[in-house]
């Protein structure tokens, strides 16, 4: 079925998943003062010297911009003995031909300092009038210039008004590089109340989709075998702690786990059985919104007085407060609160005590960029091999802010890529080779060693891939075979490598969480391949890092070949068979090393690959 | 009356008046591979390296960039002896949130030349294909990917089609700066048929507005008395040439004068005569676009073997060819042609021979901008007192382009701000202090030496200023003070001095085009105000050169104020009478020395001034 039949959009990217949001988005970056969140260099190490710039936009005037910092750990007061101040200076005026308008550019060096430093800063403009506006600062629009759009575009901002709030900002000094387990892992994505119920136990038959279906963590411990077989390295698993609802999202405690999927002790023995694996556990950590009924929220609106009244912001008590996307049992939690952070945090780092290797970060730019400093910074000194990868569904720019703050992030700019190219041929092989290209080389400097980017073509909150393709398995084999030849960690959705798929659109998305197939539900072929394609990645990760040469790119065909050392892949993204003669300047004959289809062949004499619609192959060279 | 009434739209700039024209031409600003057209330097001198850059957008991928330059003044040919070639170099990578997509910037650096080095040079790009593509460059959009709103975009392209052919760039070597006249000029816009008729003779009355008023050069030598009395020291003359219509826009001789405004003799005799009166004459010149009875485009249109065949881009032989704006009996030259090059250059030559000293380039935009160092060049050899101001009505960044190929640009840019806050209240006090701070400051560095802007707040395209505020003398006094009082040479729209406005709204543009009036029609107390303030400008013409400092910006009573130097400017842009103390540090007293209403008063001793509605005046300190 095409996708224009389905009732989820396809893309889910917050505010920017349309023209509209994208133009407004663009427009709202040229209006306020703030500090762009950039820093040379992006990820400081002892002694490096640090530029912090600031913008000021179509609507506001700075007479002088100051960066007052603290270098203590504690939170900057211009003024007082433990806080340092530097004048910024203009470096520049910008001319935006969107709005029509100039931007002034503002500049300040924060002087290197040693490692285990912890970087406090604001940065505060003052007006003509006098007044002092800390970054970042959206004023609202002169009355007399009020467009008829303005509400659409203060409506697109509203779902962003947490982080226009005056910040602190933080950096870390430290020497922290990607742990290489991450950079070499294949993710296996669990959705936990979905995966597998207790051994000897059948999953539920709830009345909807967000019913429970019975999964456990003991479920999951029983499942090892099976995915050490399969060859993943790490486990993501769906937020564990206590919470109303089957996904999660929305915890009331993140000290505990969620009674329907077990119990601390369960938890410790799965991770213990998955080290036993060699298979890592990554916990779904959600630091934006906790759920209407934690304790935290229920006194803070029962009481405005309560200790945690400041966890949360009342915009009017106790029924007005900021959430997850306007989801009301969603109350968003404020990460600069000391309070939050300490809970945050020291239950994070309970968790890495309890067995856990790192976290998932949810809607992660929903926090500050000091929340992801000092959580890394505590998360690293209790288990330095621990890693933190976050959901950033924002533009690679935004992505980019975040280096050094976590070890990874969701690769949500690739998805829409690999989607586009492989589930609706809306990319030629040519736009996206040059996609790729250009892609890894924006986050090139930073992906080398302070970030990792993981793969993948699809997750909880959107169709499976598989389904989007009308069920075609060629054509999953296919988008898996590239995700696997391409620089960064993979992610498996559970289920993927077994056909796994949906009855009907992913309208509620619980339709894209079904409960995983076993026994004879599980396409074996697909399964083997899925082995075949592990197995070969962690023989050959490294490989797929280097640089990376285009051999064909052929738009009417549907071909795509490329090769990375040794090794070279030829994709054949289309409905007609197709051969292509592989050019080698080796001794030796190449070796076909993978096949995604049996009827697929090479000819290592000629060089040439024969590749039915949709499929794919992988050779070696000597 | 409000300008929601008028006819014609306010601020004619083109393809950005829009802001779908703004959004369009950002998207394709996205798309093609081209250079970017600033230099670094922006204006190079003897001996500077100049890197020159490229960029590869959405739908463009080249494998290798080559830059392939001439220093003898000859063309570039890639491979040809006289023809150097680099590497252009990756440099890095985009992103745009608009277009939610990639771009690649490439890099060479041209060596320092000696001075009166014309460097001439092509910029090439490989594709994966091996194809050669030539800057500017921009490829149809993948049939795949064509939206609804393709037809729209490419519409609004069309326009620009012209400046995206393949070019041949070039840039001029030397140490040219602004001559100091120009810097310091004041300028009158004359439109010569409806300025002043042969001395004795009266105005006629054509049947319509397009008609001819009977305005001659020998009318415009009888005036020069009261242009010297008036003050001003520049007159730009509408165009000269033989023309069929009144404005003479569209030539069919550039080598002569038109009947209807008298003959080369009458030229001679009037630039002759403006010199003794200490007034230099700039004429207005076309190098765009001629008239469709213009020999060469009438010998092209009948034999397409013709020898003027090439000054012509003919999509379709003989009756689609490239026009102005789609006007059809203004087809448009092709500017890189030699013979269309040393037609309009060597006719320019001639006359500055004749006694003119300079010219204001029509439409500069639409010529290539080697086009304009050759220009320059040229003139410059001749006659080195010359000048060249353009009219580009662009971007700020594309203004900046043409640094080193002009001496100055009209400043349109600021004519919206002027209109926007002096006719329509559209800005606040603050916003315009902030716009005047930022403009500026994104020329300086060129504007000091290299580009000069003079300002204006109406001319021949649009509601006369006086109209736009419903006839309120005031007001136009006002801004006059502003425009005065601002770093870049003024310029007088004919008549603005004496009252002239209109009878209706600009539509046709001629009801901004009516005869100037002279004897009682003449509004005294304005003519007054203007001899006042050019007297005061020329006094004082490097104080506003000078760092500005905001004294106030008042944006509930509408007070703005500022100083240079010793002296202050105190504008009451408001319907209310409004008194404001100035804070001096100076022992003596302020003294005012202009007022824009009679009742305008200023305590000395208090140093408080009080402003009727719409009045202002300057203050000078000992």
């Amino acid at each position: 079925m095409s996708h224009k039949e389905d009732s989820v959009p396809e893309f889910v990217l917050g505010h920017l998943s349309t023209p509209e949001g994208r133009a407004a988005s663009v427009v709202l970056a040229c209006e306020g003062f703030y500090h762009d969140l950039l820093l040379e260099p992006a990820d400081p190490e002892p002694g490096d010297d640090v530029t912090v710039s600031a913008f000021a936009g179509t609507h506001v005037t700075v007479a002088a911009v100051a960066l007052h910092y603290t270098t203590d750990g504690s939170q900057p007061e211009p003024g007082a003995d433990h806080t340092s101040s530097v004048s910024m200076q203009r470096s520049g005026q910008t001319w935006d031909t969107l709005t029509w308008s100039y931007g002034e550019c503002w500049r300040a060096v924060i002087p290197g300092q040693p490692l285990g430093t912890v970087v406090h800063y604001v940065v505060e403009g003052v007006t003509p009038d006098g007044e002092t506006i800390r970054s970042p600062h959206v004023p609202p629009p002169p009355a007399i210039i009020v467009a008829e759009d303005r509400d659409t575009l203060r409506l697109t901002a509203e779902t962003e008004a947490h982080s226009r709030l005056p910040q602190v900002y933080a950096y870390a000094v430290d020497t922290e590089a990607v742990p290489e387990w991450l950079r070499n892992a294949v993710i296996y994505q669990i959705f936990v109340d979905r995966f597998a119920p207790d051994p000897g136990k059948e999953f539920a038959q709830p009345p909807d989709r967000s019913g429970f279906y019975g999964g456990t963590l003991r479920g999951v411990r029983s499942k090892l075998d099976y995915l050490a077989d399969l060859g993943v390295t790490c486990l993501w698993l769906s937020p564990i702690f206590p919470a109303p609802s089957h996904h999660g999202y929305d915890a009331t405690d993140y000290g505990a786990v969620e009674p329907r999927l077990g119990d601390l002790d369960d938890f410790e023995q799965l991770a213990q059985a998955a080290r036993a694996h060699g298979i890592h556990i990554v916990l779904d950590y959600v630091a934006n919104h906790i759920s209407n009924e934690h304790p935290a929220f229920v006194a803070a609106q029962r009481d405005r007085s309560a200790d945690t009244a400041s966890w949360f912001r009342f915009f009017s008590w106790p029924d007005d407060y900021d959430t997850f996307l306007g989801v009301r049992s969603m109350p968003r939690l404020n990460t600069d609160d000391e309070c939050v952070r300490a809970y945050l945090i020291d239950n994070a780092c309970c968790w890495l005590e309890r067995g856990a290797d790192g976290f998932r970060l949810d809607h992660a730019h929903g926090a500050t960029h000091a929340f992801w400093s000092a959580f890394r910074t505590a998360t690293r000194a209790v288990k330095p091999s621990s890693v933190t990868f976050g959901e950033v569904t924002d533009t690679p720019a935004i992505m980019r802010s975040f280096v050094g703050r976590m070890d990874g992030e969701l690769d949500f700019i690739l998805l829409e890529a690999l989607r586009q190219f492989f589930g609706f041929h809306a990319l030629y092989p040519s736009e996206f080779d040059r996609f790729l290209r250009r892609h890894f080389a924006y986050f090139d400097g930073y992906s080398n060693s302070d970030l990792a980017l993981p793969s993948f073509f699809d997750n909880h909150d959107m169709n499976r891939f598989l389904f989007s393709v009308g069920g075609d398995v060629r054509r999953l084999k296919l988008a898996a075979l590239c995700q696997f030849t391409l620089p960064e960690p993979p992610i498996i959705y559970y289920g993927t490598e077994v056909g796994l798929s949906q009855l009907r659109p992913a309208d509620p998305l619980e339709e894209s969480r079904l409960p995983m197939l076993w026994g004879d539900a599980q396409d074996q072929d697909l399964l083997g391949f899925y082995k075949e394609l592990i197995a070969l990645r962690r023989k050959t990760y490294p490989v797929w890092r280097r640089a990376r040469r285009t051999l064909a790119t052929d738009d009417v065909r549907g071909i795509y070949a490329y090769a990375c050392g040794r090794y070279a892949v030829v994709l054949n993204n289309s409905a007609q068979p197709a051969s292509i003669r592989l050019k080698t300047t080796a001794d030796a004959p190449l070796t076909p090393v993978l096949y995604t289809d049996g009827e697929a062949a090479f000819d290592a004499e000629t060089s040439v690959a024969w590749l039915p619609p949709y499929s794919g192959i992988v050779v070696h060279g000597q």
